[in-house]
């Protein structure tokens, strides 16, 4: 099975289409002006269930037909989407039980999407129908060169709390647990009395007027995802007959909490990202850049597609931040930088009805008239360029591990302090890095990491023995490990490490932690090397390890806050403080250069440059032109030779000469 | 059928009497204090259901019989209400299908008021027989001189969710959209796959995990305040039948979001009102103006109710404040200033018990010694003395469009910000407006408005074809528009109106506007004028019009922010962006100056000056005294004449001299 | 039947100890650890429902025979519980109409505690049963010294809604009320049409989108601390038939506002506090203080015991702020101090697993290895040195109101302001008395306060008349009584008190109030006497009292603020505004000087002193050493003569020399 659609030629461009909200003229059009974009690839059908089968088991495909035929036409290919994101009332009147619950007992109702159960079974039988049949009329049709399953799964329904998620979830405990007396062990019932004497005892963890077993609560997350991507799977299988590859849209790699993507990655043909900027928040193109580094990482390093993004303003967040002139070029250019070989956009053309009539779209309100729509059409022709660049590969010499397991675990109920979170140190690290011009991978922590010559490990609160020992194996195989505060502490059960903390960690580490000090609300702490600390403080013993920075002030003045190990060929760093991305970067440097990262000098900071394959991309986020020196050959998207200048918000992608 | 009740000559004086909370001897003393005060008017019955009917079926009216007949003894009339806004315990029981649900499906508990559907067909039963109980017992008292129905439509009841809603709702749509093409089309349901295949599929727009159709949503809006209506209507043909008129209080005109008071307007007899001093805001009593001008707005200009306010705190508000000596007067003068022909209170005498207790009243726990009672017995004989003011009518030269329709489409979620706000808008222009000293009136926007001299649309985001062209030949007959931002974007079914923005006054304003540039949080943008704007900015291209301002800065820097465009005999003018009350003011000026608005020159600020048929009503809220020059007669409040001073915190009444 | 549990020598010291989580080796372990600490008293079988009836009806004690025969050899008495916090999950499968109900309709579920409803008849019987066989089996054990009944009532558990709750409600009003018009005269129905002609008409006070009658939530709240009560009773019964003392913990006696703990105390053969340090609270220290206070009065003077503390952070705070070194034995002393014979921790060993596994312990998951192990060691040596301190009394010279049906009344809905709250008053006494280095104990104030000579009423909303006459006695024999704004107001029902407020005080404090005037959000008044009010001011009219100062400015700017008025040999003294603790400091020393109140002068204002029995103890919680001048004898915490100095962050426990 092959890892990649065949899509034609070049980064695929296009979008979302949702052809079945206009006449046939508007359709007509439609076709006209994506030939005139250089439209390349279409996602259809997405939300069509009740236009594809408006009455159970009575399908009607000729609109669809239709369209299929008239984009086959125009040399547009097409990604077609199995709608089970979108029961029809129809289903939902004859399966009411089939509506999603929440935590708390609310029946989610209609009238949104994804307001059915991934566990029901009569959701299930209709998806695999609905599968089969789309399969069967358009597995052979030279259009369709992929598949596009659901949407976004996870967003907004990750657990569900309904009897049919119960009575699946006692089937899940089953499996994963085999007996009852491992799973007593694993939730570690014995505390608060909770202990089961029989698989029917045991519940959903609903909500309490208290905490809730935070074991029973984990396996609840690793359950969602799971029963999510079984409903992936069933349709997948399906579709897989067909012979073309099969998909589905993450809900935001970095964004989707609910989705364990490291399961979801093995079982995509491709790896299908939506992003979507955060439009208020500052340098958001940082992570952007996290997302895409994420995807290629769920992708194994392999090129992904870029499903979703936005031409402007996004109108479910708290405001609707358009996009400045330059912005949406950018924003493209950079995921493909970062692997992706596709340009998509949700959507085509802008609703002029129903829930997301105010978010942009590639062909606007305003039509053909507007600056997106001219902006898209350049974008078009840029890609069309960039050609040469699908399928090369971007090499990262520094990882960073990403668990989604400990992310849930860590920011459950009554933890050592509520500040703690996973995204805020993620986020400071990635944030350091980005700014020294660093390319970072992100990996499992039980993930073969001998070739990356240095791996960051923030908060990752659960670690099981075996990526503990991975870690470990990497240290002495000559890497440099850098390790966070409240990492290793817990295992897969959330149970804690026996002896003092880090217990997965300390052998490596070289130390132990005696006892952690959540700092108070704004409070921070100094070190010694000048940085500033947020969150947390803690009491670090050396049993090997040597402290390069102490405490300045702070309830651990004068104790050790940041210290390496020297383990077999390699050294085992640790830091005790929730640094800012500011006061991270000389200690990262200095790590960076110990460890031998190449990353380029002398550039200004908000010049990003990515290399993938023979091509280095060059995006220049500051508002003042920068100059690279030392980099020859063509801009591609000029044709012209690279002069070294790279204008303010302009991008170049610099082949070599000889390209 | 008489719009106006057979009050007793003058001003109307009293407030709401819940008698039942008595025993006979504190009735007694009362009436005796009700005619020290020159009580006129008091309400009577509003929520004595159970004392009325005990148990289903069996009703006692002595008690009602004795004070009615008491208080005509002491000639004092009454209002006499139907108590279906507080349904007995014995009605829960009996019905506990009827209590209210929520959006999210909680139901709603008794011990509070409103706690039944109004679309339940058991409860509307037994509305029916309480009116026609009280209207064949009470129907020639002479003491009853007219109705007040239920309390507070609205408040806090608005949208119900139980099965009963349910049902009804699926048979108003029937009448609304007649079939599911229809009803198809005007919800969008092509977007997300929501198409109806039958009635009995479609829901009522549940709390979702996701956001629920907007067109659903905004139908509604429209049918709960129509099934309230409804409700509302079969007790008053049962009521009318008695030839005295009929009211219901509205829940604040300016406050009461969930009922379409345009559409409530013309069934009653007269306007009724309840408004309440938001104690902690600054300068509120701009707000109180405005909720009588729109009070007088819905009465078609005529005089309208007082029904209810507050001589003091108000317990219901997060923070009771006190009103401060005169502040009760002038509020009650200032709404007799701007048409009402009555001043009620809630309520008569405070509670000792209950949820009410902590709010003022005319009568306070303390008794005839305090403050509260003194100033209740010399304003009586203020409003005595304002008899001649009786019917008299306020003629303002601007209007302000307030369409409930579009204020709730407006804020439905994922807006292009969700920072709009229609309140926000509407206050900014009406608290510019105040301080020019201009009266005005509110209009629906496809009311006839040729007779004003300037039209005001301030966020009109909804806005049909037909009131399109309805402002349009406002312009052409010589009017001048002043439009807000993002107005005339949709049509009546929140679609977008085709072309580009906006869509449905473009050719009138003579520009378009390619894309909405919502600012961040705290963000603001400077006009060329100098205001400063909030929550927006916007690119315009201008198509006709000229520009009178452009965005000093922001996103928008260059482009026009203030149009004006000549169209027929008139002037259509534009503003994109969202000035404050400061900023609005002097683009507000020139445009009165332009239009020939009256209005008086080098007031104070804080004088408020108000026009009622041949009477000057003069309030001054300042801390300074007012002199107003050019005003002669005779103050009716001092009947002395007016020597042109208003003292700081006083209130003039000014008469012609022949009067 | 003996107040106080026969406890070995001296001052108990332990905690919980809930050996199911650990193997027999650990348990092994444990006992030699508890002995190596001086650990005299462990809880025992809290949460072990369980563990304890596996199936229904099915016992296994094995288990714990072994846990309390080892405990035994080792010299270590049990305080063992009864489980009924802890539900099993075949109890909530088996009655899952037993799960608790919010007010909104949301079942709480399983997987926390406290998830069955203690007015259940099924919970009844099985909490009877298990009381019964823990009685036969454990009654005559010599370990055995004590019994501990479920555990925390009202935490997380106060009010429920179910349908067992509300038939239990209805059977509580019965009996309170006797008939239904004297319930409907309570209630106020009157008001807003709720009358009742039928007991079964009464529903729980749901939540409403609207206020709920006052006086039913009131009453619900009483019905909900009595009806845990006498879930308590259930088991107290069957257990004192052993002739051990029974007890239950109290959910933090200053912190519980659910339970009624003056009805509780009589109950308790001994009175057992759960105490949690606020960690982030600034001087938490003086809550700390306040809590040990209110144990003592609860235990009417008694030795009292301090049933759970924390050696460090508390995991479920917002953020666990662990203690700082010192902390944790000031602490546990301070309670020593004022009035506990025990000083027990939650728990002995840190849970590797569960809810509360970040929650400190005795022994740290780091083992004895850390700072927290030593501490707690040195701890057991300083408290087995208290010895001599054990039964001893603390007097105090004055007393604070405390009343929890005032507490309820005052923060219902609706009231003058949503600023008042019952716990900023008291605090704000409570911080200027310790601040002066008063020791006071609470009262209710229907309570004997003859023996003090200050009582202090702050927030005493509620005050029945005959706590009003027991005031006035007080006064008139020569106390002093200082009463706070908005005291006195309302009646038992929550309905006001005839005639001007206070009606119940206005008497005695020689004046009346005409008119409440609440602050807007972050005012301030200011007083002649130079103190800052916040909250609160209002219209005094002395009628015979003095005014002592006035209002500096605000709405009441020139009237009485702080009177006084002589009555009988005494002084009643008002405060009609919400002075901060600094503004009242002055004007409780003048009161204090003036009744002759002994206090320590020239003292740090951080240094506590606290006259226990012939002991005093002296807590430095400042940052400089502490110098205590005339008082002499031997410290017991070092066996050295006292020397005057209490060093920064220590402790002296002065004895008399002849002891």
């Amino acid at each position: 099975m092959s890892r990649y659609p065949a899509v034609p030629e070049g980064i695929a461009f296009g979008g979302d289409y949702n052809p079945e909200q206009w006449p046939a003229e508007v359709q007509e059009e439609d076709v006209r002006l994506m030939r005139e974009a250089g439209v390349t690839l279409v996602s259809l059908g997405v939300f069509s269930w009740v236009q594809t089968e408006p009455r159970e088991g009575v399908y009607e495909f000729g609109w669809l037909d239709a369209i299929v035929d008239r984009l086959h036409d125009a040399g547009i290919s097409v990604n077609l989407g199995t709608p089970t994101a979108a029961p029809p009332a129809w289903f939902s009147r004859a399966y009411p039980d089939a509506f999603p619950v929440t935590r708390e007992g609310v029946r989610v109702g209609a009238g949104g999407r994804q307001h059915a159960c991934s566990s029901h079974p009569a959701f299930r039988a209709a998806s695999a129908r609905l599968a089969e049949r789309l399969a069967e009329r358009y597995g052979d049709h030279p259009a369709v060169v992929m598949w596009h399953v659901h949407n976004e799964y996870g967003a907004p329904l990750g657990e569900c709390y309904c009897a049919a998620s119960t009575a699946a979830w006692r089937l899940w405990l089953r499996r994963r647990h085999e007996d009852l007396d491992a799973l007593n062990a694993a939730w570690g019932t014995a505390f608060w009395g909770q202990r089961y004497g029989d698989w029917e005892e045991i519940d959903a963890p609903r909500w309490s007027h208290t905490v809730v077993n935070p074991a029973q609560r984990l396996d609840y997350a690793r359950f969602a995802s799971e029963e999510h991507l079984s409903h992936y799977r069933l349709q997948r299988d399906i579709l897989r007959r067909t012979g073309k590859p099969v998909t589905t849209n993450f809900a935001g790699t970095v964004n989707c909490k609910s989705m364990d993507l490291w399961r979801w990655a093995p079982e995509l043909d491709v790896i299908a990202n939506d992003h979507y900027l955060n439009g208020e928040q500052p340098d958001n193109h940082i992570w952007l850049s996290m997302s895409a580094d994420l995807s290629r990482s769920l992708a194994g390093g392999e090129p992904w597609m870029l499903m979703e993004h936005s031409t402007g303003a996004i109108s479910w967040q708290a405001r609707g931040i358009a996009k400045r002139p330059g912005e949406m070029r950018r924003n493209s250019l950079a995921h493909v930088a970062r692997g992706s070989d596709s340009v998509l956009f949700f959507q085509w053309r802008a609703s002029r009805s129903g829930a997301e009539k105010w978010h942009s779209a590639m062909l606007p309100h305003g039509g053909t008239g507007t600056r997106i729509w001219q902006d898209v059409v350049a974008l078009g022709a840029d890609v069309r360029r960039l050609a040469p660049v699908r399928g090369g590969r971007v090499t990262a010499e520094v990882a960073v591990a990403w668990d989604w397991e400990s992310y849930w675990a860590l920011e459950l109920e009554w933890r050592p302090t509520g500040d703690l979170a996973f995204r805020e140190r993620v986020d400071a690290f990635y944030e350091a890095l980005w700014r020294e011009h660093v390319t970072v991978d992100f990996v499992h922590p039980s993930a073969d990491v001998s070739a990356y010559k240095v791996v960051v490990l923030p908060s990752s609160y659960l670690l099981t023995e075996g990526s503990a020992k991975n870690l470990q194996r990497y240290v002495e195989g000559g890497g440099h490990l850098l390790v966070s505060y409240f990492s290793g502490v817990v295992d897969e059960h959330d149970t804690v490490h026996e002896g003092p903390y880090p217990g997965a960690l300390r052998e490596l580490l070289g130390l132990s932690v005696e006892e952690f000090h959540p700092l108070r609300e704004h409070e921070t702490v100094t070190l010694t090397g000048g940085g500033t600390g947020r969150v947390w403080s803690e009491r670090v013993h050396l049993v090997g390890a040597r402290a390069e920075q102490h405490f300045a002030d702070g309830p651990d003045a004068g104790h050790p806050a940041y210290t390496s190990h020297d383990f077999g060929a390699g050294t085992a760093r640790y830091l005790a403080a929730g640094l800012t991305p500011a006061g991270l970067r000389p200690l990262l440097g200095a790590l960076l250069d110990r460890a031998g990262v190449s990353r380029p000098r002398d550039l200004p900071e908000n010049l990003e440059l990515v290399r993938r394959g023979a091509h280095t991309f060059l995006i220049n986020h500051g508002p003042a032109p920068a100059t690279v020196t030392g980099l020859s050959g063509t801009d591609l998207l000029t044709g012209a030779p690279f002069t070294g200048d790279v204008p303010p918000g302009g991008v170049a992608v610099v082949a070599p000469t000889q390209e």
